[in-house]
């Protein structure tokens, strides 16, 4: 079962446009089950295809925007997709922002990439630091890894979520050693890991999975210490397609009911059994006191991440402004000023995405982190603004929005009509626009992308009290403190 | 065409069970469209059962709980089901609030009753007061109605929303003169209307629909001034089916992924094409000037029959505690917070719904009707804290809540181990429990019943907007700027 | 020192107006303390007086409106002004919210009545109660004592508040036993009680204070379960006054920049050293058990006593409008919107305490208390709402509210037609009034009166935490588990 | 009455430290009226006296903290103060956010010196403009006072908001023409300007007040497009003191109960009447179609720098923290996750402040300009954040902070050991610390500083409207709706 890492590397082409990406993933030998059936070919099942279109779709802005969507690489030498470029300052952050904005605002959906472009920035930085403590040689393991990803654009799926089971015991006082990632074995070739990864975004799409440590972890926890690169066709592993509200839709006729026939998210759990890893492709065995600063920066650069739901949020505008004036009433101030709250909202959440970015600091490895406070503090907002959005989009919608009949009714010989008749808005406005900016607004409140755009941002990159922790340590509360003893005329004889 | 309204009531036998009301459904000739297709059964329909259902559910409370979902009606000198009899004091319109709650802790849906049972009501009241100014005959008609309802124990539904068209126009103004519902004929035997009716809840449940003005009228909408009783399954009524959030699910084999597989909500458009009414039906034609009044008691009564989402509310309370003990985290502090939170936001529209039944005023047939500030304040809070009672649950109940696999996958031989060994949650709790449960969450925050729980409370009775023009006109800023100026000191020579 | 309870009443002569009233406060020997001096005449002195005023304008309101502020006893068969009704009745509880409301409007302030009302309803239920289970005569002590104090019309203050030292001890295990009141000795005439009570609302005021425990007891505690009246003139009594935001603006020339020039609300500290109490007069001696349902039963009534802000809020609301329309702004949606969202808020505090009230449940003794959980519910709302609307009202006002020169400015030769000139508003609005509404905003939202609508409102009847500690309690979340359970499909083969 | 230019800036001497500064202001011979008296030496005025002492900081800041306080200016190649510095790049912007959040910890109140700052830049580019369009030479005249002013290091307050009058009328269209300031006469040597500026903060603090236009205007207001210098003891100015919140705490003796003895915020209403302004010192004149544009710039700049607040908030959080620990009750879960939920909105202000630096834009003269819809979504932030803080201040404080008596009762024989044994917290915390917090948090929630930290949050800068009609203007909302129709797969024949 072993292989080795040139062998990994053997049957990658480099990708450039969205139809490479598609050529890329068709042919595998990847085990997905969806609905209690094994897929055959994922790349055009009705359900899964819209993921593979939204992460296609960084494949075409890299070639419509090239200064947004890609960047020069110092460790190759020539332009590399942004999702693929390591940070090398503050403005490389402020730019991912701007094309993840750009990306949110072109597929209305999670699209996929992220979780894998933080990732290779954390695992720059963590494996400098290692390296410089223990000797080992992860970095340059690494940066070879990083350099053919680069070449042939590839897409990278961090998994990171463990199942945790019994959440009051550490990974290695489990009944079950599985409900955590570990190493089962080494050899001379490489290492073997058994486990499962959930909510793991877009893992079906990628090329290879980087699996990480999902907290913190004690020196018993050591063979649960461990980062390596696997690719999605390797054996041995299952993905467990995760469903979404309204999935089916994408089975059936008609492209209006959809509401985004385009675009879809995609979450999947991934099994593990005794997969190999070469040793090339292991970036972290062993050395647990590295798990906690690994997590803390993942989330730092990821938190600032969630930048991407001010790209739904300027959908949700523009389709709750266009239903206003499909209906005939965007003169009213009331709508305007309900606009203007959801755009407040979304660029109050921007704000701190890119402050994030601007405010970065260095890492030993050279690379730059986005602002920790700031980036927990845009994260805090995502879990809290979409659902107002969405709530104040829905209130812009009008009813109509959740008791329209069917696309087939509207095409069917004697419904079609009436409803034609009846539900005419503003006069030039054909009944087929107000139906489906009803059903975008629906998808994305509702919806297949509802699963994006509100209960993601809730969970994603960690749940709120895990943001509201980080913002706790983050206080600085004596320095704080002395700022108020100082007005109020508190002076201690002994320092604070 | 023309029909007598004793032949309209011959083919109806007293119901009692939730059986009886199946049976009264089968066997109608009634023209209902779904996906494009002619319903030939609604009943069996699985899309329309749980709407039906949920209906049943009042017929079966009456049955459980008859001092709840009952009362006595002096018309036929019988107890009736609550949800038809007229109130006779404020204590009625307190335990009309507890059966609706109680009614939506049960179906955790909207159960579809109380538009009708707020039409009865405002009938009532309507009739008698047109009858005083114009000599007519209305209020004898009703209570002849109303007797025969009680007796055979018949579901209504009222028939409010036109389509509107071109907002800016009053009904007798638009191009379409069916945009609003309208008179086309009189005779000797009764009415002809033409029209539609749009959100109609639970219409094709119910025996009757109670068809009314939308909005205030003036002397040119005289035709538009109407009020009728049609019997569902009269000639020339179309009903189309508007479609839900993961409708389809109902579709599917297995009953863990519908999330709540017995009960769901209800909204047709009806499609009236010269329907005939016999005049003993017709409660209101061409008084046009009553319109007004009819709207505003309809919605004193109606803002605070949103009452029941805090039966729903309930439902979330539960599925969140629920969620957090299968999950192990039911001990966080956050977690109680945040329970706390949901209950309180629930108990309080729960507070002004109560309140405003309990200071409920009478009306000049003797009637009470709830006060309708706190109706409206009712209803405001109601367009608000669902969603954020929603996003809290969606915050409790973790990630999984979206990426789930579905039943399927659980059940199949490969998968199902998997799923059952990684997805484990606290000991003791089977794997099923957590899937049951984050399906109704999904259910109810995202799925079909998000329906009812979000985007109903949003616009049912009326968008927000509407009920803050009420609060406006109710406001008595007069009243209050004397206080203000009593107390800053502010003097007129003449009284203000 | 000791007295009996016989001479403690022989001074009290019946009080009918506000005159008398204050008559009955003048020439008492009362050790009161202020801004470091002794006050010889708190009745005259202008910072005290407004409290004052608040106080006797429930004398005038039960004259006024004998209706709403007066209701019959049945304890001495004769009217007695409502402040000092035991409730025998939903409806009187509801008529209390509403007088309660009314004196807001009224004063704009906390008119400090509110804790003797509640406490002697509480005492009426417990003294009952701890009779039945010790076979002692407090209940009949304490009717005799209201009798009299309902035949002289007397001002009861609460004096619930204990400084509770080290949080983490009991009162026994405090290092100062002082910290809680407490007995420290017993004779054949009374007792002798020593300690402190905080945040005395009115306790200056009133005719007697009421004691009583702050918390629940222990076995240990048995001395700190003490209950009795103290007549407010009583030897060993000192009381020190609490400073307010603005409070020497009573010492101002002048009537505008006061902002409320007649009414304020007054918190005092009181100690008590050895402080005699005859027997008559003590209403729980030893029973420790009984204290957590008092307290209990105190938060009960109390909390829903906080709709009185709703009559600030009225004020609030009044005074916005009235600045909106001196400005000439009064036409804008921002600004009619924002006065609808003041109305909404305040309704919504209305509504939970006015439901209270008319969903009370009797007691053993046979008087009523309001609903638990809508009361806990009102407050936990009005320790939000009422800093919403001041902030609502702040916007409204405009920057002149917190920019505009002194009263003294305008009266100036040379400043005053300056000021005229250029701080005119709308063409026939004399500067003046925007001066008095401006003062008035600025009393309410930062000056005096923001103590009792925006501290009081936070803190009175317990802070936040303490009434979602009661949300937890009262939350029933098995019972709405079972509702989800029900829903989701869940079976449990033993019950729940 | 004229002098020029050379003469007015003869009196000056640079001024570099605290001590210098307060020199500068003694002996002025200016018109200074508070409390209707006329002031002779305001610097030693204990109202006035802390108002000064927040700028004089600002001095002392750039001894302290070079880096931070001071830049390099090209103007006069030497360091100045940062507040007389002109933005050159977007770190220039970010320097100054830094600068001004560091001034509200150090100050906790306004320190007053924004509007000159945020008035030089917006100078520079504007009279850059008019010049390219007219000719004219207001760049290099403006260019000779800055160099002038940076090399004497002094204040400059911006003189921007007109009392308005009627404002449904133009400038030139109100009965009163001076309601907005317009030039009266023109000669040689310079212009005359009558009118008033109403909210000037600090302006009886700074040595020039730059006149400014308060809003667009017309053709028929060229008079009133007047931007000019003006010595703040030029003949002819009238000072108006505006009184605050308890802002005559601080002519009571001790100096706890001011809250912040040391610091304080000032807004006067200044009143012109025949100003003379030599022509060096005119910048504009009558180029009325520059009006809108020099708004909108000082408002992007102006309302970006309400990140001041955030050193304010710094505060608040501080005081907070140490109170609840002073009260024993910092590890209690709520108050700690109300400290979070404070700083969690602090940064959030911070975070758009800082970004709408670093996205900054240049200008035509070479300087750069906060973005403009991020600095209008931090002050719509500013407008509500800092009021939730406050009331989340006021929770954790407990009621004590509005019912302790004063300073003179803890001083005085009797009372003082009461106070002392009954207010006791936690254990080895003096009484008096607990003191000076609660009053420090008074000051900033209800006190004098409560100005700064709240009214002024809500209308410095422009009221919420504003921000909300700029945000409006600048969402794009064709942009977004283009987003919308794309995933909705609307097309039209036609270009949208």
């Amino acid at each position: 079962m072993t292989i080795t890492a040139a062998e990994q590397w053997a049957d990658f082409t480099p990708i450039r446009t969205p139809e490479d990406y598609l050529a890329s993933l068709r042919g595998r030998k990847i085990d997905v089950h969806l609905f209690g059936e094994k897929i055959a070919d994922p790349v055009d099942h009705p359900i899964i295809r819209p993921s593979i279109n939204a992460l296609a779709r960084s494949y075409q802005l890299a070639i419509d925007e090239p200064e947004l969507a890609t960047a020069h690489s110092d460790l190759i030498d020539a332009p590399v997709n942004r999702f693929l470029h390591i940070v090398a300052s503050p403005q490389d952050l402020v730019m991912k922002s701007r094309m993840q904005r750009k990306m949110g605002q072109l597929t209305g959906t999670c699209f996929q990439r992220c979780t894998g472009l933080d990732a290779i920035s954390v695992l720059h930085s963590i494996t400098y630091d290692i390296d410089a403590k223990h000797g080992t040689s992860y970095h340059a393991r690494f940066i070879a890894f990083l350099k053919q990803a680069q070449r042939n654009n590839l897409l990278i799926a961090a998994g990171m979520t463990d199942p945790k089971g019994d959440r009051s015991k550490r990974p290695s006082e489990q009944i079950d050693p599985d409900l955590f990632m570990h190493v089962t074995k080494r050899d001379a070739d490489g290492i073997y890991v058994t486990g499962a990864k959930a909510h793991m975004t877009g893992g079906l799409n990628s090329h290879w999975i980087c699996v990480m440590p999902t907290m913190n972890l004690g020196p018993d926890d050591k063979d649960y210490a461990v980062v390596g690169m696997i690719p999605t066709d390797s054996p041995n592993l299952t993905f467990i397609y995760g469903r979404q509200s309204c999935d089916t839709r994408a089975l059936e006729a008609g492209n209006i009911d959809k509401g985004n026939a385009e675009y879809g998210g995609q979450e999947v759990l991934v099994v593990f059994d005794n997969v190999f890893i070469p040793h090339e492709h292991v970036f972290m065995d062993g050395e647990y006191e590295f798990a906690q600063d690994m997590v803390a920066r993942f989330t730092s650069y990821h938190r600032a991440s969630y930048v991407c739901k001010t790209g739904l949020g300027d959908v949700m505008v523009g389709a709750a402004a266009a239903i206003a004036e499909f209906n005939g009433a965007d003169g009213a101030s009331h709508i305007k000023d309900k606009l203007v709250e959801m755009t407040h909202l979304n660029e109050t959440i921007y704000s701190s995405a890119v402050a994030s970015a601007h405010e970065a600091k260095p890492l030993a490895s050279g690379i730059f982190m986005n602002d920790a406070m700031l980036a927990n503090v845009c994260k805090q907002n995502v879990t809290r603004f979409p659902y107002e959005i969405s709530r104040l989009a829905q209130d812009i919608a009008g009813g109509l929005l959740v008791t329209m009949p069917s696309e087939q009714d509207f095409d069917d010989e004697t419904t079609g009509p009436m409803l034609r008749k009846y539900l005419k808005g503003r006069g030039n406005v054909p009944v087929e626009h107000r139906q489906r900016m009803l059903r975008l607004i629906e998808n994305m409140t509702l919806g297949r992308n509802a699963v994006g755009y509100l209960a993601e941002s809730m969970h994603g990159a960690g749940s709120p009290q895990a943001q509201r922790i980080q913002i706790l340590r983050g206080m600085e509360v004596e320095r704080k403190k002395g700022y108020a003893e100082a007005l109020a005329g508190i002076e201690y004889t002994d320092a604070v």
